[in-house]
């Protein structure tokens, strides 16, 4: 098979994340006679740095051209702490989303239990955690309108949804559901806001063409404390964009190694593949990050590209580095291995 | 001391946790002489049954009248499945909170020793947590205007904050912080929206006026993160409306025990205490619902008319409670007291 990928290496720890992820693409190409074509693109801080925007047109382009994005991170500190900054990178990723109709993000929570120790949580809280958090990622209050009154002492940002928008997620998410535990959760804030009532009319209506899959409904509070409490009770949750960046960073601590966590954000097209944890600008460059979360996110994109069996491999690869203890500094700070010795045991074992 | 206090039993457990909360203070009258007078008022789903009106308008004048608001629960799942019913229980908790100005919702942290083992953290989690959450009550997206298209296929919810209504918390959000640990963080969403930018911006001016505070920023996914990973590093949190509600959940359950955390919403004048849990209708009338936190909320209105003694006593006949197993079923499910025993050993200790 030949694909063409898209490699956004990102700001922080994302150039030594995705290089390690193409290293074990590259052992899979060879392992299972593929080609895959890389094409480097801007996008970011680093795109600003080097181009002043924040994602220049030929990514846009590229990546309408590919079978494939994998994405490493965003976002430099120097913007951060600077409200009136013009042009921030997280305006690149957020173009990106809506350019190419990303409007589904998912992230699967499991634990590991060799990395069990590593959790904020007692054992019994993680025994058969495993559900799947499908997040909006194109409307909602990111891509409303935003003001600043012009003397600066009102802001305001419209957070707006269409049932269509509703409509096509819930769908996916419904799909997904009816493959596993048959159960969905819609999360949202009815008691209050308009847009969550219309998601949970728009989600009860079309439930009845998903018999087998049990539905029910959470407020974004209570949610917040059952994704502790009590994370198994989880199969497929379904929410918003604003309240999805919320849960799904608050889930992703549940297995103790946010460094292995990917994530697939897919839509009408194309589809984008990134490790859920920031650019980390503190480690950048230091060869210490964790390159398994975007090593996992390459495996999710084999499997979108429908090399299944591919996939599998490099899950392999990882659990069989994550058995034996060739792990980086932040799963084991004294006895740990290099970023790119990483990639290259995960990409050696495939 | 005489003292006009008003009483909205509420909803669910309201009714059963605020009579304990009443019985503690009245034996605190009896102990210290003074004289506390209740007005029993309506709101919620309790005050659309007998009123059709979410907040009665004698509910507001109750209040603005008195020196102090004894609050149980809201909320009734008849309400939650029907996203266009067009009156809801919250809608008269929201209306309270904006005609008396309560901006400020308080919620103190802690965790009891006596009660660790019901954190679903690990003990190390657990050490020298000691936080307080400011969340802005009356502005954000809880207040801005809503709508939803006639023909039902599009809602939006507006977002505004302006300078004022930040200022005036992220002051006492500093007061607080100057008498703790001198630490304050915002959390916000700045990468993304306007009205975040706005709270960094006011936020860091202010900073200025209290060089003795340290001051971060978190963004709310990160927070969402670091409340479960890491909550002693925080101090005084502070955050916008939604955000606030969300976080200000997440962190109720580091404890292990929501049953037992206070709430106070202040604002210009008087003062509404309220326990964080919700109006848990599965228990209502069984007598089984934990009534400390509404009696630790008790405590804090103590607090808030200036009678530091007399809610030192409460919070000593809670602890003495805790520490002496007398404790309802959710804390523990097969040697348990009735919430009423509660109410009543904690006014014979007082
Ligand atoms: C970088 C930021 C704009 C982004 C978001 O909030 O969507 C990130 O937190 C994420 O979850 O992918
Ligand atoms: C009942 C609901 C409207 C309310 C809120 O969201 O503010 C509650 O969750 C709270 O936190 O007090």
């Amino acid at each position: 098979m030949e694909k063409k990928i898209v490699v956004i290496e990102g700001d922080g720890i994302g150039p030594e994340v995705t290089r390690q992820a193409v290293k074990v693409l590259n052992a899979i190409a060879e392992q299972f006679g593929h080609e895959f074509h890389y094409q480097y693109c801007l996008m970011g801080a680093d795109a600003i740095d080097k181009t002043g925007n924040p994602l220049p047109d030929e990514t846009i382009e590229a990546c309408l051209n590919s079978d494939g994005i994998l994405f490493g991170a965003i976002g430099h500190p120097k913007y951060d702490n600077d409200p009136s900054a013009k042009v921030r990178p997280e305006q690149g990723l957020l173009k990106l989303r809506k350019s190419l109709q990303l409007f589904a993000n998912i992230r699967p929570v499991t634990t590991y239990p060799s990395l069990q120790h590593l959790s904020p949580l007692k054992a019994q809280q993680l025994e058969g955690v495993d559900f799947i958090i499908f997040r909006e990622l194109t409307g909602g209050i990111y891509f409303g309108k935003k003001e600043l009154s012009e003397d600066g002492t009102r802001a305001a940002d419209d957070c707006v949804y269409t049932r269509t928008e509703i409509e096509r997620i819930a769908h996916l998410a419904f799909q997904y559901a009816k493959q596993r535990r048959k159960k969905l959760t819609l999360v949202d804030k009815a008691n209050v806001l308009e847009t969550s009532r219309l998601w949970r009319k728009v989600v009860q209506e079309i439930a009845t063409q998903y018999a087998e899959v049990k539905v029910d409904f959470l407020f974004v509070d209570n949610a917040a404390m059952q994704i502790i409490l009590n994370p198994k009770q989880f199969d497929v949750i379904l929410t918003e964009n604003m309240f999805g960046d919320i849960i799904s960073d608050e889930a992703s601590v549940i297995s103790g190694s946010l460094g292995l966590l990917p994530s697939a954000s897919i839509g009408a097209g194309v589809a984008l593949f990134e490790p859920i944890h920031g650019s980390y600008p503190q480690a950048a460059g230091k060869d210490i990050a964790n390159p398994l979360g975007c090593i996992l996110s390459a495996a999710m994109l084999l499997d979108h590209l429908g090399l299944a069996k591919e996939a599998e491999a490099v899950r392999l690869g990882v659990e069989w580095t994550l058995v034996n203890g060739f792990v980086t500094k932040d799963i084991d700070p004294i006895n740990f291995y290099f970023t790119s010795t990483i990639g290259e045991l995960v990409s050696d074992f495939v």
